[in-house]
């Protein structure tokens, strides 16, 4: 941990750019806080976790904490935990997907991997020590009820692990060449993606005052969906948009054989798919009134993205 | 999670040989329930993550929680859940371990590594989840007190990532070939090898009636003593016991030009700071009484072992 900072207010007032700008800004700083210095020993990891982590992506799983949030009254302190929790979670699978033994790749963000940047061995160890931190950080926010909190150590590393995305990371490594019928395709996704977004929203929403169960189930209902949409859209992206653009490799899942939304359906259906995952998203966020709008505006920025 | 099993008792009566097989049996059993089956989706995974923890090793780290919880009078059902969480890490760090990109290592437990009998992609996900299933067991266990179980989940966190286990991985990763004196050598061990025994330590202790401050201070310094001494035999045997009876390739640290105690004091010094180390970590001891019977007996073992 280095230093200290000021908390900073999220308005409700500003507009949806405003809003994401700053929630995005208070993550960086939780996250440059939370990670360790980049002079404690040993220092090289240590650099290398912040280079993983720090100054890059949009940051979607922290704005689905913090729009989830809305929902619950939740207060900034804790959702800058959560959210810091869950993008290291990310953080690490992206840095483990890179390797060479998974996908191999030499870009992510518009930089270079952490394993051409440093080096593999070190990489491996950057995507560890990720994950527990992750843990860490979450284990020891301040949630207030510590039953609650356990329970959101459960989820998180439940929506990890091997019943989570580890487990849709292995899925698609079994699935390179083989053809997937669409419940299959989107069992892998449901895992590979699905799961730390899902998570994400139920953390996010955990932070404040408690659902009932028929709001826990919707909510619950328009995670996967989101997931789903977020999981559609990143596949029409990987066939439409350029390198430089996504800021990582383009056209590399066609490349590798790999089974998508695009190569099972064809771009117009898989677009098709994508308008209506987001109005079953939108639909099942009806009941929670005002509270839903930062819910609603991400979930278009989700659908619309470009990169 | 598969089928349910009968809970075993470990008597005090019984001799340590009788007291560690049973420990041994009640962990495997645990692991074998706590792990998800091979036949769950992803199969090939869970059977990858089954095979990297099942039927092997020593099971020292579960057998120090076991031992430290005499000392608190910890409920059996508490200590296994906890052991399980234990040693889930030290399987995930042994399997990262062994990758082509570590320390390349084909034998383990006399068996071919993870990565050898499934592949390297496989491999790396089996210690991703290993890692995340042993953060759910931890805090899915009916520990009784709520704040301490989160005070455990940091432990562990703590003692695995960057801070812990990780850092001292990546502070080997930088020494080989150079030559370390010996706070810098034990800085890497207590990091590498000790940082999850004195979790195990503290974390047994935690599964039953809290200590005093005294206490928990004499606990601790056992901890670092008995992690300290367990690395100094690892090394001695390193390079006078044979690959068959280690079941884990014989003198790769000399091969590998990594620093060792033996390397830095030779083989008749390291044997004076292992009994040094066992005394000091008897000595710690102390105020504990008969309570205190499996961890004299269990330095013993760990201090005289051949593999």
């Amino acid at each position: 941990m280095s230093g200290t900072r000021p908390l900073r207010a999220v308005s409700r007032e500003s507009s949806f750019p405003e809003w994401m700008r700053s929630v995005q800004a208070q993550v960086e700083a939780a996250l440059a806080h939370g990670l360790p210095s980049g002079e404690a020993i040993p220092a090289r990891l240590h650099r290398a976790m912040r280079y993983a982590s720090l100054d890059g992506g949009k940051r979607v799983r922290p704005l689905l904490v913090f729009a989830a949030g809305e929902l619950t009254d939740a207060p900034c302190e804790r959702l800058e935990v959560v959210a810091s929790a869950v993008e290291l979670i990310h953080s690490y699978s992206l840095v483990h997907d890179d390797l060479p033994c998974m996908d191999d790749d030499v870009l992510r963000r518009g930089r270079p991997t952490c394993h051409v940047e440093y080096d593999e061995a070190t990489a491996l160890l950057v995507g560890d020590s990720l994950q527990s931190l992750a843990f860490e950080l979450l284990a020891r926010a301040d949630i207030g009820d510590h039953g609650r909190q356990l329970e959101m150590v459960r989820l998180l590393a439940r929506a990890s692990g091997s019943c989570g995305m580890a487990g849709g990371q292995a899925i698609d490594l079994e699935s390179v060449g083989k053809s997937l019928n669409q419940p299959e395709l989107e069992l892998m996704h449901a895992l590979k993606t699905g799961a730390l977004i899902r998570a994400a929203v139920l953390l996010g929403a955990l932070c404040g005052d408690a659902l009932s169960i028929p709001e826990n189930a919707s909510l619950d209902r328009f995670a996967k969906r989101a997931g789903l949409l977020f999981q559609v859209v990143d596949d029409i992206l990987d066939c439409t948009a350029s390198t430089a653009t996504l800021g990582k490799t383009a056209g590399k899942d066609a490349a590798a054989e790999k089974p998508t939304y695009v190569s099972l359906l064809g771009l117009e259906r898989a677009r098709e798919l994508a308008a209506d995952l987001q109005t079953q998203a939108l639909e099942a966020l009806s009941q929670f009134g005002e509270r839903r709008r930062r819910l609603i505006e991400l979930t278009e920025f989700i659908a619309r993205r470009k990169f």
